[in-house]
């Protein structure tokens, strides 16, 4: 056992707790990171694939507004490349494959009106909604007594329609509308700006990548750190008195006039605390369950649907891979899809082999891009819940009635422990600019 | 550190623990119980208020058809008494107070047919849920994707019923209609029979109490088992392979060959497990959070209520204290009121002092009782959430999309590992019973 003393101590390494961290170095004071994992970046992570190129296999995509991450990596030196768009999209509903152009499919009318109806009356009624304090909206309590399912079963969308907006809901929160409020989600799109943004390419949330891998944000952060970083200690224990925090990990411990804890929201249920946590703040790390989420990437000599005239770019109302895109390195050689298993499809995928996954995940490809996709030379799949320091993905995501009695012990400091991690964001929430912000305002709480 | 082993090891030591214990011991196989508090009882707890006599904290009553818990009162000598029922009932709606006699309260006609509606339309609906198996039932995708919040908003019922409804739903879950999925709470009705069992006091739920306090049959379990209960226990680690389960407690390590688990639900992650839980089962403990109940305790020389012709049962739609019963021991003296503070009402508590929520209670009795009831000789509180080895009470529920997703996964063993506890049981999910029952089947597991 290690015993060291810091200004701030920071638990979690995943890009919001570094973020924060690297904001209090700046500013002259000593802090020390603790990482269960051996290694740092949380939910990014990449995967090397040869010739010194990776795949990401956890969130990857910056956009436009997204303005700290986006500063981040510039200071950084790290550099981003647009997502490749050249080409047609294509989508299957219904067992029926069409191409088109742009963000417009070539839908039937109605479920093209379906669609353009949901944003304008979801950003509508989101208009309400503060991301800063949802619980205070007109009507708080009864946009959080419904769920999302709930209020998407009374729009009377068409069948078509409402199977894309359900795609659309799994793909971004890894969870089925079934699982989420309708206050909450209606402050998380407000968060983003409006459901297009969370949903675009061009102009969107999805509009660019970072060169190198998202990871290589985190790693650098880290390199600068240096020894102020610490893997492989978990923290067990925060003991709180009136001179500061002890925080006990495996093989450290660490005394500290100030804690920023960025650990997933349920993991901070998993923590001893001493003295407990304010029951508001238990109660909710005990209603903020990880979402569920499978990434799949295939690799390919080359990135054989440009050839077609496609971009990679799909969706298919029959899943279990609902959403895809061309996930190649920046020059385009190997060729990457990467598809997403999200919400009821992961919880069907849980129960399934290994092998079984690969087989369906590669039916998926082919039926969007053709028989081709059958011969990936790599298959990488990533289960966010089968890793224990993340116990899920993307996103903590809330249910009814959570937001409007518990929200606002999301980050509240509780004595000198402050709160960070993409969902206690208020400008997008759950993105990588979500755990920037969160870790430059928590850093800006203790230096306060 | 000492070294044990045992044929099973069970980790919890509330009634569904100690019943699972008692039942192993009595098939002749060794069984070491691990409880990580310096007591046993779990939510059943003994407050002792002088002359060798007790009021329950916890759950405390018994009813008709409960008859697992009923059997073992008797195996173990303890015998039962009716609630004190003798006099009118009070209800206060919109600040009106009313005296009844029976289960009918004076309502208007109107607010009378909800509350015959209400019972008839979900005992109705819940026809086709099955407690074993709620996710099998027709339409359960659909039932489970709305609170049941939402269902009652779209029943129409006045006012006045309404509101009656939503305390009926805290005072017996301590939550919220709108924490809760229509799927779960049917269930949870039908595994009770229906939801005049769950409510009524004499034939329902309420009708008799334990002599000694409830907690006795713990104790008396306790009593007979002997060294094979390690108090002072938590267990922090449980690593499973082909042989069994080794469970690392604080002080002592347990080998096993079976292990059956008896903590409240959310617990169950906070448990390093080796290899790692399922993925549905992990996913299950973090959407199982426990609810919010403060149970009240006002002691008076005398039960003054009796000599005003009210037998201490009261209902009152302001809150924070909904629903109250006479709670004295069973010769009348000294006389204890009790009430419940549960759901939106416990969470706006936690953030009182108190001293405040002290005030606020006796002004709650004192509006049903009069204004006696304000000068309590003594006032006993007990906040479930604030016990960090119940984390809430008195159950834990689920909100939408968690039983049709992961109910599955409630019950089933993994690998060496068998689970008990009231929320696994399907007669009387949540109460005793329940626990009485869930105890006594993941023995017949172990030992089958």
């Amino acid at each position: 056992m290690s015993e060291r003393s810091a200004d701030v101590v920071v638990v979690g390494g995943g890009l919001a707790g570094l973020t924060a961290a690297r904001a209090v170095a700046k500013a002259g004071r000593d802090v020390v990171v603790l990482e269960a994992r051996d290694r740092v970046g949380g939910r990014t992570l990449n995967r090397e694939i040869g010739d010194g190129k990776v795949v990401e296999v956890g969130g990857q995509w910056v956009g436009p507004t997204q303005e700290r991450v986006l500063a981040l990596a510039a200071e950084l030196g790290v550099e981003t490349f647009p997502t490749w768009t050249e080409g047609k999209n294509v989508l299957s509903t219904g067992g029926r494959l069409r191409r088109y152009s742009g963000t417009i499919p070539r839908l039937g009318p109605l479920a093209l009106l379906d669609l353009e109806q949901l944003r304008r009356r979801l950003d509508r009624l989101g208009g309400r909604v503060e991301p800063e304090a949802p619980w205070s909206a007109k009507d708080a309590a009864r946009l959080d007594s419904q769920s999302l399912a709930t209020w998407l079963d009374r729009a009377g969308f068409t069948r078509t329609g409402r199977r894309l907006i359900d795609v659309g809901v799994r793909m971004s929160m890894g969870a089925d509308p079934s699982e989420l409020s309708l206050l909450y989600m209606l402050a998380y799109a407000r968060a983003a700006g409006n459901f297009d943004a969370m949903l675009d390419v061009e102009g969107g949330a999805q509009q660019d990548r970072i060169v190198g891998g998202s990871q290589v944000l985190s790693l650098r952060i880290a390199d600068e750190l240096g020894q102020r970083v610490v893997l492989g200690a978990p923290v067990r224990r925060v003991e709180r008195d009136s001179g500061g925090v002890r925080v006990h990990a495996d093989g450290v411990t660490v005394a500290a006039r100030r804690a920023i804890v960025a650990v997933p929201p349920p993991l901070i249920a998993r923590i001893d605390w001493e003295p407990a946590l304010p029951q508001t703040r238990a109660a909710l790390a005990q209603r903020m369950p990880m979402a569920a989420m499978f990434k799949c990437t295939a690799i390919y000599s080359e990135p054989f649907w440009r050839d077609d005239g496609l971009n990679g770019e799909g969706v298919d109302d029959r899943g279990p891979i609902e959403a895809t895109f061309d996930n190649s390195p920046p020059d385009g050689s190997p060729g990457a899809l990467v598809g997403f298993v999200a919400g009821s499809h992961a919880r069907r995928w849980h129960r399934l082999e290994p092998s079984a996954r690969r087989g369906e995940a590669l039916t998926c490809f082919a039926r969007l891009f053709g028989d081709r996709a059958r011969g990936a030379e790599a298959y990488i799949e990533q289960d966010w819940a089968a890793e224990p320091w993340s116990t899920g993905g993307p996103i903590a995501v809330m249910g009814p009635g959570t937001m409007s009695q518990l929200g606002p012990a999301l980050r509240e400091p509780v004595g000198a422990v402050h709160w960070a991690g993409t969902e206690t964001a208020t400008t997008w929430t759950g993105y990588m600019d979500g755990a920037v912000r969160s870790g430059e305002r928590a850093a800006a709480e203790v230096l306060g």
